[in-house]
């Protein structure tokens, strides 16, 4: 006990000796300094510059010449099912309330989107972190009963990915995979991110699990192949864009907030230009958030306007990867 | 003085050592170690997660088959009294120009509302810290002239109480009862946390404490009972949403903000929905922020489109909580 | 040059113990203890709680019967013309850009609000900090030529009054006096701290001055009397508002924003119930805010509207204190 | 490994100290000293405060008597092609997605962009970092097809200049002029700052490099020559400003938001009263940005509004910097 007090001590003078030294070093460091640390980029040579922004890049685009049926443009609507999961994921006590929140998308949020897409007969891609399958099972059939949805990898409990080292992130997203397919039956075949960002590993972890598609990255408003080092991959990406995410604009207490029928003006003008050039729509929004009775008047009214417009090919993720790869001979 | 210095350097050793331990523990540690820390949720099993999620869960619905006199839709208007409470709760010197902010809620705001609810013969709920009434005495006339209002706990003196141990929490919220009680003349049976939010002896105590609802959660925008670790408590939960509050988007200085009017207008679409489905609507604002001119617009327009719609049951929260328990048996 | 050196590094010991033991006392301590020191109010008795909140306090009101020449309403233009001064009151190496953006100010935006008053024949009140006009002397010709506004003081380089010690925020005032009346042939007589917000000195040194009014605080918005502990102190407060101030939502950068034409519609809302209610509207832009072409909008199409609906005595901060007062018979 | 955890330890004790440190320094100090750190200008004497404000200055209007072809307003479109530099630039891991979202700028936004201008025939300048064209050398045909287009000088790598040493930023000046006048063909003449911030040390890099025009600072919405230290400095500055810059308000999970069409009516509300004053109006988006769908709509909505009004010189910063010059006998 002793020991370890003067061994303390000893700490706390080396520790202050560093420390006002450090301190003069960097209070009077010549600016260079700090810069290598904040401003690393600067001091990186053409090749490595290279080598930074083609680790994952996009590569050919799989924009089809045309889409099915003589459609003009592909809409793809996605639900990321998180609920309560993040609460649960990033606090050794979770916050009561803030628990409550995100148990709205089950108890409320998820039937009032799917009531919304089953009765326009429109397919969606519902995806799903296990563990909010685990807490509320009884989604599974509620998602099931029109035989229309995609279920989709959405991690094992909205963990944050791109912190994790790379077995954590590989066990977890294998352990996701299998409880999906085990509750739902088949296999799910596209993956997103929880963190909508990919750390230093995850191309090789989905790669390596044989997932036709990701939809996590935001290169184009069109498919695209999936580059890794400058060598292509064969994964589909079908880009997201926080433009066409509900949750940053629709959070009163969040950094930023939009009235929520300004938000659906954007994804009306984000659809009508995809329409003009027959590309593809895509839209992202969670059940515990969209679905409140104030945003729900977004999803009808766009569905509407998509609708009055004509010549939308409403698919899921899975349908639209498939047909991209194909029409690209992929 | 020299002892005094001593203890300092105690004191120096036991910050540097708990510091060294901390920083130890995450700065350094291989990126599993501190993913323990920052996402502990990835190491809980099934059972461990279940059990965090049904500490405090929604239960039965209460919403009932039908609303008295064949109503559609049940209006509960309340308005938190915080005024200046904030302000001297965490501040050892609270801010003058902010107190004055909040001294407006007594001197002006709370009138305007009282006089828009009690002209058109509207009850409405009156959450109020105890303080809130120690500090200016005459609202509680204000309030009770009409004989409509209901006076509910809204703590002692707006502590945020989820940060706080049980037995502090629970002899705040037995002096701010006892208080309301006192100055009031009866029992106030509703309660809504300060911070909108549950410690984890939040329920524990409304329940030792024989309240009727609380109003603070939010798993759905209809009635429902409170479940504690998986039993019912036969509490009445009448769910608030930040959605539905004036505080987190009506502060030109805070994180984000809207426009009154288009805050008016997502009251109005949470409304109609209620309306159509025929469940209940609770609207949450505050006499020191709605009470300033340009937001009364937002209430005397809502008001003026909820009675033009027809078929709405304006009633105290304690009214309702009453309807639905005896309609459900409970 | 080497005491100082070694002040400095006596200086940093004393933080290092004094940090370790406030992280001490914070971090690691029991909740209860942390509790005390983030909600101290909660361990105040019902006396010290009244007399913090009454050390500054609004008195009776000052709104009289009527205004002058059977006017329904009067209305206050204020311009606090801060411009560049921030930028080198808070910086040791003030940013080049930001102190552009001031400099706006008196380049451009001054000139223009001051047309746009002289145009309608409107009396402004000037809060200016002295170093305002120290770097840009020409202003006070183009404020005087009229004859019709007031020169205020705000400061001397907009010094954040309420962080200060009592003797430098003193001789600030007095000094910031000394020169407003030194430039202009006149000593002011109004008040605005610039800050907007009284440190626990500044009433005694605006009553030590001999201030005939201050319009810094926020408790209603009529005008009245302040209160020290309780006793009358014959200033007259003209409130502002945040929600009658450009600055807070008219940074792009800043933490939250509203569409300037939005902005416009809550003026309108505030003066229509002003109006409506026979009180008072004062409004407070910056000319390096509200000077831009896109937001010179706002207060021309604001001009229209309150002259387009009659009534409104458009007089400066003084000319209402001296009338209220004296309505009052103070 | 033994001596690694060694100088674990001891890092983390230098940590730990310096934290205390700084907290010791800002926390703990009596009101007087941290004034002197945190609010510095209060001890400034008058010359010193003039000597900092006119360290870089605007100086002389550069506003022309008239506008070519009796043109009443000039317009000037920029962007500002930071693609993901920006995110190279500042991290040693760079986020995949965030970079992935920049890419966007060189995959689709940029061609939007151009084809847009050159539908209209309207000339624009392309402030570009030297590495942004390096990843996407085929950038350089896509802006140089019509013959129309600037080239200018953005940085190296979005450097954040303002931080820089004096040596460090002129390399990086020197670095990316050459390396643009290398894949352009010609010499760039006009300079915009990546930080839109000057360092202590950027007018007499660019003075130096023999710049024709900055195109950084926000003292007017007129052309002005800069000066320095009250002299004169031949420099043209046309400035520019956050409220006519897209990134501000249109980054969802930013500090602050503007519905993308309300951005449109301020771009409209300024240019409407530069067309009036027949002065100047500068735009500056960028590719990355304004480049997807739903805000393309911005920019056709608003060159539709200037075209349909008339009477616009549509021309790069360049021309614009000549003809101002030229006019006032520079």
């Amino acid at each position: 006990m002793m020991r370890k007090r003067v061994k303390a001590y000893l700490g706390i003078a080396v520790g202050v000796i560093l420390g006002v030294l450090i301190h003069g070093l960097t209070a009077d460091a010549p600016r260079g300094q700090t810069t290598r640390t904040s401003q690393p980029g600067l001091y990186l040579d053409l090749d490595e510059i290279r080598a930074i922004a083609n680790r994952v890049r996009a590569g050919r685009s799989l924009q089809p010449a045309s889409w099915p049926n003589g459609a003009r443009v592909a809409v793809m609507i996605s639900f990321d099912v998180d609920n309560d999961t993040i609460q649960i994921a990033r606090n050794v006590e979770p916050s009561i309330g803030a628990m409550s929140q995100g148990e709205y998308g089950a108890r409320v949020g998820l039937q009032r989107v799917v009531d919304l897409m089953d009765r326009h007969e429109i397919p969606a891609s519902f995806f799903i972190p296990a563990v909010s399958l685990v807490l509320r099972p009884e989604m599974v059939d509620v998602i099931a009963a029109s035989g229309r949805h995609e279920f989709a990898v959405h991690g094992w409990i909205h963990e944050l990915n791109s912190e994790l080292d790379a077995e954590t992130e590989r066990d977890l997203v294998i352990r996701a995979t299998d409880y999906l397919e085990q509750v739902t039956g088949s296999r799910p075949v596209g993956y997103r991110a929880p963190s909508w960002n990919f750390s230093p590993n995850t191309l090789d972890i989905i790669r390596g699990q044989g997932f036709l598609y990701d939809s996590s990255l935001m290169a184009d408003d069109r498919p695209y192949e999936l580059m890794q080092n400058g060598e292509p991959t064969g994964i589909v990406e079908l880009p997201v864009e926080w433009i066409l995410d509900d949750a940053p604009l629709l959070n009163p207490r969040g950094n930023s907030y939009s009235p929520p029928r300004e938000l659906l003006q954007v994804y009306i003008d984000e659809f009508d230009k995809a329409w003009e050039e027959g590309t593809m729509f895509l839209l992202t929004t969670h059940p515990h958030i969209i679905g409140h009775r104030s945003r729900m008047v977004i999803l009808e009214e766009l569905i509407d306007h998509i609708q009055a417009k004509g010549g939308a090919w409403f698919a899921t993720h899975e349908q639209v990867a498939r047909y991209v790869r194909e029409q690209a001979g992929l």
